[in-house]
């Protein structure tokens, strides 16, 4: 199943809504079984140490994931995520985050993708976090029922 | 080494900070090797679907299990998360989230903490998630060193 | 569903085959949503260091929540490991481990349990490590075409 | 730190001791930050389905990384498991299995390394599991004191 431009320019703005929004994450590259996202860091993404936080991470991790699984799912079907891992593996300290998700098992009902989130501060990037994402592809109409 | 009313009021104050802060995480009740947390659910918080996003979730597993590690270290360390993993149990849609972290290992530099997020809807109280936290006891002049 | 004996009895002797049996890992008590195991620990199971090998740990951790979903779903389905994670609170070096699963999640296709381990020395118990474990109940028929 | 063909030959012998000797796992290549093993496959290392079991796959994935990790720490120093995450992708069937590890965090105390784990049948090569797993490097002195 080709990615039509069409899904992609739907992926790109179904991503940043709610609070993906709220914490200033982007779509950027998306491919089949890939999906790219970048945030400006600001004051209030970090904790107390002054490190960008842990759970702005975790968020673009999981979220990035996701969006690498919708990309290779039937379009009338949501993805969830049942569980992820993530290692922190330095402090993140720069201006800006990017997050590079890619599946790395796609089942018709269970997806497993891996993220890794990286730390630019000026010319240099480094690895800062790394994740294995466990999704759910569920029929959009299903997922309503659940709703109610 | 017990918690002084005064350790108390620091964590409390320290725990509602940044990107924490920014989310609307409030802190809760405080005990040793305890801590509980919470958050009023604002639209912002929700995802494209309707539910309460992951990765709030998941950022108020992490950061309120770093601080029941707080609460069993000395008052000169600083918490870093090594890494945790998080299952999503069901889908979360109420008004509030509580998250009750525990530590059920407290070493000299590794703890590890249980976190489990509830999610209330009106006097309904169901699972929504829960996570492993494992988390390193860092003294602050150390970490201060590698900011630089 | 109440769990009759003789489903029990089933789930007693499927539960020690193949790899379980070969590592001496044996079904104790069998309950509705609880499954617990006990293996005597032999020269063999020891790491380099004389401690108990983290990977027989995380073997009973794993079939011992996947026997605990056994208990939840209809008989014609089989369990199989989606993912585990597991956390190692202290070094094992006891007679006899015994391991506790409980499903805290118990869906049509995806259930989630989790495992504590104990390792027992004369009269003292110490947990050395916990593990959440994701589980899909799969109907036999579908698997048997898997392998072909 | 290059590796000396003295280390490389010592952590070959090491790696095969204990549990591991007995579930038949063997030292392949090692190079700096890099260890791969492999197991024949025997009828005892099955699950009650036919499947190589979970637990096998793990422990590979696990003593790995550890032995990958033992190649960039001072000899007097030695690994233990934190945690583990495993994620199986694909039910492993075949003849043999390989498993390739490396460290993507090589800190003092702190090491992550990656498993992925492989089944060979004939000359199909499959990727069966993932895992992402928490090292501490300790003073062989200091672990000593711990077993007393």
């Amino acid at each position: 199943m080709a990615l039509s431009e069409e899904r992609i320019q739907f992926l790109r703005k179904d991503f940043e809504r709610g609070f993906i929004k709220f914490c200033g994450i982007k779509a950027w590259e998306i491919k089949e079984g890939y999906f790219e996202s970048s945030t400006e860091i600001e004051p209030h993404h970090r904790q107390q140490d002054g490190f960008i936080h842990a759970g702005l991470i975790a968020t673009m991790a999981d979220h990035t994931a996701g969006y690498a699984a919708f990309t290779l799912v039937p379009e009338d079907h949501q993805i969830l995520t049942i569980e992820f891992k993530i290692n922190f593996l330095r402090p993140a300290v720069g201006e800006r985050l990017v997050c590079k998700s890619k599946i790395i098992r796609s089942g018709t009902h269970i997806l497993v993708g891996e993220s890794l989130v990286l730390d630019l501060q000026g010319s240099a990037e480094k690895e800062v976090a790394k994740s294995m994402v466990t999704l759910a592809a569920v029929p959009a109409a299903k997922l309503r029922k659940e709703k109610t």
